[in-house]
């Protein structure tokens, strides 16, 4: 696509001629994302919007907000960071998420959900205090729409007279197609006969540009599960105190100019329903917009990946035997937060529908619910990522920890996670989790002991956590456990005379490298598998500990509270003398890069820790001579 | 009152007899309350909705979930647990809270607000997997129904035809009077045809009662406060899915029955409106509610607290600082979370009512708006409990601090906080607030370092906390420090040969007596103020520990992730040869008592902490005979 350093420059265009830039900003999204990877249709959706946006309003000096940022794409091409975009998601090339340090245009960095409006009103409120005049405009998708955040932050904005725009962009399907009573509603709203006419506008819009044709509107079938008690536009909103407008055609530049404009002048909260189509002008990812959600590099002409999984996803893995299991124990469900994919439990939803409930973006209320569920006698099994459920964190500890309720988390793209980042990173869980009474905090090395840990579990009546990478790598049978394990329970994986490693889940295979390395230099390092970070092997902590002369642990976790601090107390209170180091994730935000490049940063690769090991070794040599 | 054994005794009375045991049940719970202190308004305003819903359900196998627990006092009372009640809040008495492990009537144990929709879905749908016939009831107050979760669940719940029956206590006013659109829409439900006849009706029904006399309802000034777009009564509810039924008036326990019943046949969940008024029956209580909200102990006659506050607490001297800097400074402002009065904020809202926001019971939202006013130049104050804080860890961590933005959070009731118990203990955050990169954590020794550190977080443009207890001791000149101090910078107060104890926060003041105490068994011991969990003043931490034989670290937070861990990680890792040890809150969930019993529980206070160094000692000396 052709170069936009600024985004003023579009305020030059024609319609016609931004029209002309949407087709150039979603060949160039199409043909990164091909290459990279990345947010695909919720971002092709957006692209009209984002330039009606920045059309009308003048960033930097108005702020735009955008939510999760699976929108945001568009945004950055049109502020200068088409080169940055080129290398998307890679080590030194624009982050997948709108962030603040990347760019002035950026107003707030995004990454979780729900949050965009609670951001907004602070801008519009430092703006009311220190007597600016500029807009403030946050851009939600409606799948963000089912977080209580997004509830909370348009209940406060509503009582108040202070002007903020929130840009509801609808597009009929979160993630996943969305749930709960809230998709219905805007589904109903969709229905209305404004709706109707603003549809057809698409069509027909689209009709005219060539090769692309009618699309399948999938959320027709949708539109008949509605409420036919609801009567009334926009109702739920202005009930908060907004005023409503819509809905309006995502895809009719002109039409949605002319509306924004319009918001300029309101001196009260205004939320503008934008209908857009998810995947809007790439075939294949209007036809399977959940599939091109998020996605790996891929063939533009055929919409096929470009190569297999390497290894099946833990997630899969665990929901299948999760499945299984459940045949057998009608007390197990499956409960996940608008990740039916990415955490695998589609595998489950399919054998198992009505122990299935997908929440929505609604973490808190998908670890109370769970907790409800134990108390009332299931064994409600609740998958969400690592960096999703620190939303849970208050529910996990005083309703399912402070009751001991038998509530297994599955913990998904735990540790260093790769191309998505810092907002992303799943390396704070053994520390939050370790704080709470009651919980078992489990990690296993490899795919062949998640579902040993996932048998173990059923057999739990307390609280626990299963921590595990996206990739379910096999560490092959050279070092599998030849027998179940129990609670608590760690295994020597090999002896050492001068060092013993302590590693925690896919850090053991790194320790296994790293102690090949370490004979090299002539140090002889042995490896436990310390698969329970809570509570610990004590007893074999202590004695593998007590002989060598220098003890290490090492987890993809930060330090700060993670499972190197614990076991080092327990060393150290129990009067092991052995010189201890802990090796983890350093105290700073780990930006996106592959995980290969984030574990050499952190130096939690082989290579690393051995450095590592061999640094602190000479060190001590040192003290020793000295 | 008489005593209740289990709530089918009700069934057997009349409408009469009921109006009458709840004249007694309000006499025991404002005899109780003002010998121990406890929540007063809320609880006298949901007597007769606790003896309907008894009347008509058939507990404990129909589930009844109370949120947060505010007015569950009554339920209580006629649940077997008179004697216990009278112990209300002591050690070995009844808990302030529904716990499921004080009774099973107690369907699930509360705390933190707008966790009971939630909760009762998943019994709800328990129930429907089992194929059971149970009742679910969730009881929630209209001010915990400005927190996100409800929202999320009464999504989840409104999609499906589960049978769930969730009853709107809606008092006009949570804690403090309630805010935001929702607020509005409850009082613009209130103002409609029908309120008005349920008003009368409380009117009429309160004119019996002796000695009560018609009530002033205060909120009828904010009856004004109305949306005049909103013409149609509940639906906000019925947009969500939910069958309406109000409002009605919960005083009336005739009517209440009827309507109850009538929830029974309902296949579809149901939202039944109820308005009560806080603190019926008590007329201190009507005229002021929220300063009977939560009380100390006090004179019926008077209303009346019987003894003024020993110390001023830390919130107010924080607060009234704040306002004072604020004067100088346009972009202090300042957020809380329905909590004006427990923070003591209230203070600067008098002072500066445009920078005060107060968002509702919505931690997640008001943290997430003060990164937004701290990314458009402002320098925000969020203060909220401890405990309630947990709400909004990945806001802090993702919002805050992975932006590394200027927001101070001011958190109070940290630590062992009494009579609120389990569900409320301040003792997780120094761990959780530590593995967060950027954020720097304080915690004044007492209430002169709090001010001092407040003026420090002016200068400072990063993340910060300072985590105090409601208490504001002042340790005294003796050993008042005697200059400002900077980021990172501890302070020596007593040298030591043997022991040097790293102390934090309140400790600090037990941890010079404990020195005292083990003066007198011959052991010398000095002490620390650690007062910067984050980032630790390394270079006393090692010089002061180098010259002892055991450096013990002493925090009242839980030992996994704590100060304790962290000290040591370092000591350890800078070849510190010193024994250590590390005291702290141990791994399990601290019940109610008083601060002293539970500080003396955890071995906190100055014997235990004395007696823990005795026998460490002798345990090293026993090692070092050996």
């Amino acid at each position: 696509m052709r170069e936009i350093r600024e985004p003023s420059e579009l305020k030059k265009m024609s319609v016609r001629e931004l029209q002309a830039l949407a087709g150039e900003i979603r060949e160039e999204i199409i043909h990164t994302v091909s290459e990279q990877g990345g947010h695909l249709s919720s971002n092709l959706g957006a692209v009209e919007l984002t330039l009606a946006v920045h059309y009308v309003f003048d960033a930097p000096e108005d702020k735009l907000i955008f939510d999760v940022g699976h929108q945001a794409y568009a945004h950055k091409l049109v502020t200068g960071r088409l080169e940055a975009f080129r290398h998307l998601r890679q080590h030194g090339g624009a982050s997948g998420f709108p962030q603040s340090d990347e760019s002035e245009y950026d107003a707030f960095t995004a990454g979780h959900a729900s949050t965009a409006i609670s951001a907004a009103l602070g801008l519009a409120r430092t703006r009311d205090i220190m007597h600016g005049e500029n807009h403030v405009v946050a851009i939600v998708g409606d799948g963000a729409l089912t977080g209580g955040m997004c509830y909370e932050a348009l209940n406060d904005a509503g009582r108040t007279n202070t002007r903020l725009i929130v840009i509801l962009n609808d597009n009929g399907m979160s993630i996943a197609p969305n749930v709960g009573a809230m998709s219905r509603y805007l589904t109903h709203l969709r229905q209305s006969k404004r709706y109707r006419a603003v549809k057809r506008g698409i069509r027909r819009g689209l009709s005219r540009i060539p090769g692309v044709g009618i699309p399948l509107f999938h959320f027709i079938e949708r539109l008949r599960d509605m409420l036919k008690s609801l009567l009334v536009d926009g109702k739920f909103f202005s009930a908060l105190g907004f005023e409503y407008i819509g809905p309006i055609d995502g895809h009719d530049l002109k039409h949605m100019i002319r509306v924004l404009k319009r918001t300029k002048d309101s001196d009260q909260p205004v939320l503008v329903h934008v209908v857009t189509q998810k995947g809007h002008g790439y075939r294949p990812a209007e036809n399977r917009p959940d599939a091109f959600h998020g996605v790996a590099p891929f063939f533009i002409d055929s919409g096929e990946v470009k190569r297999g999984e390497r290894v099946p996803p833990c997630g899969r893995v665990a929901a299948r035997q999760l499945a299984e299991m459940a045949e057998m124990d009608i007390r197990i469900c499956a409960i996940t937060a608008a990740m039916p994919t990415g955490t695998g439990l589609s595998e489950f939803a399919k054998a198992h529908p009505d122990r299935f409930f997908d929440v929505g973006i609604a973490e808190e209320h998908a670890v109370t619910m769970a907790a409800g569920m134990a108390a009332g006698g299931m064994k409600p099994y609740v998958a969400i990522y690592s960096t999703f459920l620190e939303r849970s964190f208050d529910q996990m500890l005083v309703d399912v920890c402070r009751n001991s309720l038998p509530v297994t988390f599955l913990i998904d793209r735990a540790g260093l996670v790769g191309a998505d980042g810092s907002t992303h990173q799943g390396v704070y869980d053994l520390s939050y989790l370790r704080l709470m009474p009651n919980m078992i905090v489990a990690a296993p090395r490899d795919v062949r002991d998640l579902k040993k840990l996932l048998s173990l579990s059923a057999e739990i009546s307390e609280p626990m956590a299963i921590r595990y990478p996206k990739d379910g790598d096999d560490m092959g049978p050279g070092i599998q456990s030849q027998r179940d394990f129990r609670v608590g329970e760690w295994e020597l994986l090999s002896s050492g005379g001068d060092v013993m490693i302590f590693a925690v889940g896919r850090m053991v295979q790194f320790a296994m490298q790293a102690s090949i390395e370490l004979m090299g230099k002539g140090l002889s390092a042995g490896v436990v598998d310390a698969r329970f970070v809570k509570p610990m092997d004590e007893k074999m902590l202590i004695e593998q500990a007590k002989r060598v002369r220098l003890a290490v642990m090492v987890e993809e976790n930060a330090l700060a509270g993670g499972f190197g601090e614990g076991a080092i107390r327990i060393l150290e209170e129990n009067g092991v003398a052995t010189d201890v180091m802990a090796l983890g994730v350093p105290d700073r935000f780990i930006g996106h890069g592959t995980i290969a490049e984030q574990l050499a940063e952190c130096e939690l690769d082989a290579y690393g820790i051995a450095r590592r090991i061999l640094a602190r070794w000479k060190e001590r040599e040192g003290r020793a001579d000295a």
